[in-house]
This record gives C-alpha cells, sequence and structure tokens, in this order.
C-alpha cells in the first residue's frame, strides 16, 4: 500500500467536479481516514462553501480520531490554478473567479496550508511515491472526464504559470468541438467522457461510461471498437507531440481510462511506435497509485509546507 | 551590436551542414574576427576532419592577432548531441556516431573545450544575449533547413537527454514523408527548404529559396502564396502543441526564415490565436542576434567551462 513514511500528520483534500475527498494522515505517512462528500456547487459562492466543507471534514476528523493531529492541510482543486499565490484563477464548472483559497483554508483551520491543482498534485503523487518515481524527466497524464499533464523537467514539477501540461488541449484533428471552445482538441476525442460521448453519437445509445465501451468492443461492437480505436489514435498523437518536444525518458498513464492497463498500453505503444522515428521513445506505464493519488498529492504539498519546500 | 561582455578571450565554433563557421571573441567581448570554410564531409572521418579544421581556424586567428589569447574554446554541432557527455551521437548528413567532440578538441587545441548542440546554443544566445532574455519560460524555434527548438524552463536549457525541442518533427499533418522516415513532420512542410521545395514540385519552377517564394508570393503568385500559407497553417499548429504543454511566456522566431520579419510573424500570430482558446498567449518575436547566434553561443559555452559552469 502506498505510504507517505513517517512524519507530520496532516489534512489533504482533492476538489473534483463532482466529489470532493478528505483524508487524515496520521504520523506513519498512510490515510488513515478517507471521506468522500459532494462538491457543493454555488455559482459564485463555491469557493466558499469549499472551504466551510474543508473546516468541517476537519472538525469531523479531530473528533473521530482524537490522537491524531494534524500540523497543516494540503488542499487540491481543478481549472487554472495559481500554485505559488494560493489562488483558484478559474475553473469552468465550479464558478469561482481569482478565489484565495490557500488563504481562505488558512483562516478557517487555524493550520499552514499547502495548495496546487489537481493534476500537478497527483502527479506529483506518482512522481513521489509511484510509478513515475526515479525519472527525472516525465510526463503524467491523467485521463478521465478531461486529459491533463503534470510534467517534471529534471526532477521538479514544472507549472508553466498555472497553465503548463494542458495535452487534453492540444489539437491533434480537425473536429469535433471541444467545451473549451477549441476544436479538435485530445480531449474532446481521447478523455473516458469523450469515448462514451462519441459512442453515444454514433449509436444513439446510452453508455454508463468509457469502461462500457471497452466492455462492448470486447464483445464485438464495431461502433465501440470504432469509438475507442479513435480515441487511441489520437491519444497517440497527442503523445507523440509530448515526446517531439520534451523527450522523456517515461510516460505514465493515470486516471480513470488507465484502469483499462495493457488493453489500452499496448496498442498506444504501437500507434505511438508508428509515429516516431529517432525521438527518444519512453516507457509508457500505468500509475501506480491509482484513485487516492490526489489526496497522496495533497498531504504531500501539506508536509512540504512544514518542511518550507512550497507557499 | 551584440556582445557577450568582459571576460575571457575564447574561440568560438558553429559547424553546419555545408559551413562551419569560426570566431575570435577577445576580452571585450566582441567577435574581433570571423571566418567560414565548408564543412570538411568525409563520411566516416568527417569528425576527425572537423576537429582538424578547427586546429588550423585556431593557429590562423593566432597568427592574425597576436595580441589576444583565447582561454577556452566552444564547438557547437548539429544532430543528436550528448552535451553532458561531450558526443556527436549521430548527424544524419555528416557521417559521425558518437564521435568524442570535446575530448578531440580539447587535445587538438590544448584547450579547455565547451561543447553543445548547434541549436540549443544558439537558442542560449537568444536567451542570454537577445530576444529570449528576460523570460524564464521561453522557447527559441530556429527554422532554417530543418526546424528544432531550445526550450528553456525556470530560466534553464532543457536538453531531453540531447533529444528535447525537436519541434520540426512534430506530426501536423498526414504528409509529406519526412527525411527522418516520419509523416506530416513540421519540418517538412514548413521549414525554409520545404517551402522552396514544395513550391518547386507544385510548379516544376527551380526557386533559390523560401524567400523567393515569399518574393513571388508579394507579386501575386498564386502557387507561391499556397505553399507559403500552408507552410504557416503547420507552423501554427505545431506552435500551438509547444504552447498547449509548456504555455511559455514567449516563443522567439531564428534562423533563416525570421528574416521574413512581420511578414511572417503578424500571421502567424494571428493563425496561432485561432487554435489557441484559454490558453495562456505567448509573445511572438523575432530572434535580435542573427547568423552569428551559434557564434555567440559557442562563445557562451566557452567562458561556461572557465567559469565551471558547464563540461
Amino acid at each position: 500500500m502506498t505510504t507517505l513514511g513517517p512524519g507530520a500528520a496532516v489534512l489533504a483534500f482533492d476538489v473534483g467536479g463532482t466529489d470532493m475527498k478528505a483524508a487524515l494522515v496520521d504520523e506513519t505517512g498512510v490515510l488513515r481516514d478517507t471521506v468522500r462528500v459532494p462538491t457543493p456547487l454555488a455559482n459564485g459562492e463555491t469557493g466558499d462553501r469549499v472551504v466551510a466543507e474543508v473546516a468541517a471534514l476537519a472538525e469531523q476528523f479531530a473528533k473521530r480520531h482524537p490522537d491524531v493531529h494534524p500540523a497543516a492541510a494540503g488542499l487540491l482543486v481543478p481549472g487554472h490554478v495559481d500554485d505559488v499565490h494560493g489562488i483558484g484563477v478559474f475553473a469552468e464548472n465550479l464558478g469561482w473567479h481569482d478565489y484565495p483559497f490557500r488563504e481562505r483554508a488558512e483562516a478557517a483551520l487555524g493550520l499552514p496550508v499547502g495548495f496546487g491543482h489537481d493534476v500537478r498534485g497527483s502527479g506529483e503523487a506518482e512522481h513521489r511515491l509511484g510509478a513515475a518515481r526515479g525519472f527525472d524527466d516525465v510526463v503524467v497524464v491523467t485521463i478521465g472526464t478531461g486529459i491533463a499533464a503534470a510534467l517534471f523537467i529534471g526532477g521538479k514539477l514544472y507549472t508553466g504559470g498555472g497553465l503548463g501540461g494542458e495535452i487534453g488541449h492540444d489539437r491533434v484533428a480537425e473536429g469535433p468541438m471541444c467545451a473549451c471552445g477549441g476544436r479538435g482538441c485530445l480531449e474532446a476525442v481521447s478523455s473516458a467522457a469523450a469515448i462514451a460521448r462519441r459512442y453515444s453519437l454514433r449509436t444513439g445509445q446510452e453508455v454508463a461510461g468509457a469502461k462500457e465501451v471497452l466492455e462492448r468492443k470486447r464483445r464485438g461492437d464495431a461502433n465501440a471498437a470504432a469509438s475507442w480505436n479513435s480515441a487511441l489514435d489520437a491519444l497517440a498523437l497527442g503523445l507523440s507531440h509530448v515526446v517531439a518536444l520534451l523527450a522523456p525518458q517515461a510516460i505514465v498513464i493515470a486516471g480513470g481510462l488507465s484502469e483499462a492497463g495493457e488493453e489500452l498500453l499496448q496498442p498506444l505503444r504501437e500507434r505511438l511506435d508508428g509515429i516516431l522515428t529517432f525521438h527518444r521513445r519512453p516507457q509508457l506505464i500505468k500509475a501506480t497509485i491509482g484513485g487516492d493519488a490526489g489526496l497522496y498529492g495533497a498531504a504531500l504539498t501539506a508536509r512540504d509546507v512544514l518542511n518550507g519546500d512550497d507557499a
């Protein structure tokens, strides 16, 4: 099981578009307790509501585990994030603009707070504790509802002013239209959500998600195969752009879609190999931490604050 | 005029596929003397011949400028370069494989030698002395016979194991075939050489280079306009991939094609703007050092060796 190793007890919060997850990490570095609640969406007030929920969850942990005394908290949110100033600049579905998360969470919790971007934070967890460990130049690509990457350059996370790693909005085709307003974005073809959506568009049949499309493909559904294969073609093209530019030693695939394992990775390797020529071939590997990577990333951020490595 | 500023006198060598350039840099930091000779191509012996030429040029400078005493040399070569170990790993047109340039040049010159990649070296010159100065996250794209980039991340050059920045081999289309064996590489559509070649293919007319294609376009030649415009379309798409991934503050365009200035940059900005959505918009600017950037880069490498910043 993944562990942060011995250190201060901390609180970890990973805010998503639908749910937010919280964990209490004890001094041995394991997630002693985890909770998942709906993200309190409230248009312009989502920021305040999220911080209030963070405080309520902290209180809940304190009551249930009076022996654990967190010394800091880590908070990850999606969208355009200014890690340096602790600000949620913008998140389309979540309704905040320039919300000072770190400051407000510190006031609400009475603790120092580490703050960052969800995909970069979970990538950091894969880099320090998971599949990306040991690589200096490595890209962790998270594929779920959207697609985004955490870039590690010379062993260090690169943020690009909060907008680096947006591989989901790398143009790989002439269509379809993307929610961002762009055309042919990788995310509009190859995210788990896009695979399901495009299958439904093609067949008129609702599916629960990309997993069901993959199951239908296994059973010989030609439409499912077409949706799945075009997603892999676009993903390989997007990754080839990463390779041409950054020549990473490895690319780690994380997020919901990575649960398909070698059924995703093997054909992806073949496609990528078909595009590349003299480029440095990256290892293509599956994330090992899985769904709790965001919580581990938040916990790492919290400990970094205590160690003076951040904030 | 560009100057390195006061410091040690050094020798600078910039080896290209056709010519090699040499300069004597004096203690005020200016190029006191420059020489251009044909690159001595000799298949498996090109490496040795280049080093012999380097020694001969050094002797020539010593005779002509007995008052200048170089304390080190800098040597840049194209292809796949291992900057760390001082090795020319491979260069398609130049015929070397794992040639220990730094070691051999040090033996031939009796001086410490800084060694690196031509495009990364000239990018370094633009970053320290030219248009990319003052930007921490900036990409210098050189467009000439080929296309390649020097990536600066957090103020530092990123090499990617000697294969980073190969934006010329970023797939932007389904065709044409590229010399690297790939299909639809940016370099095969948008390099200065490709613009001229594709115009000739289209019309059956030989042209001296991309500059002549641009001149014909100005005079209303529809074929010239088509070749030029498709090059710009592909270039904008390739740059949009850089922006999605790295979100640089600026992109500096260098190399022969950059001499077109705003006639290149303005339509490129418009095309890039048409692709991007929420991405961080980079400044798109012309390199300021120009054709001698490789010599300045080589000279910087030489001074770095003396300062203990390299080798």
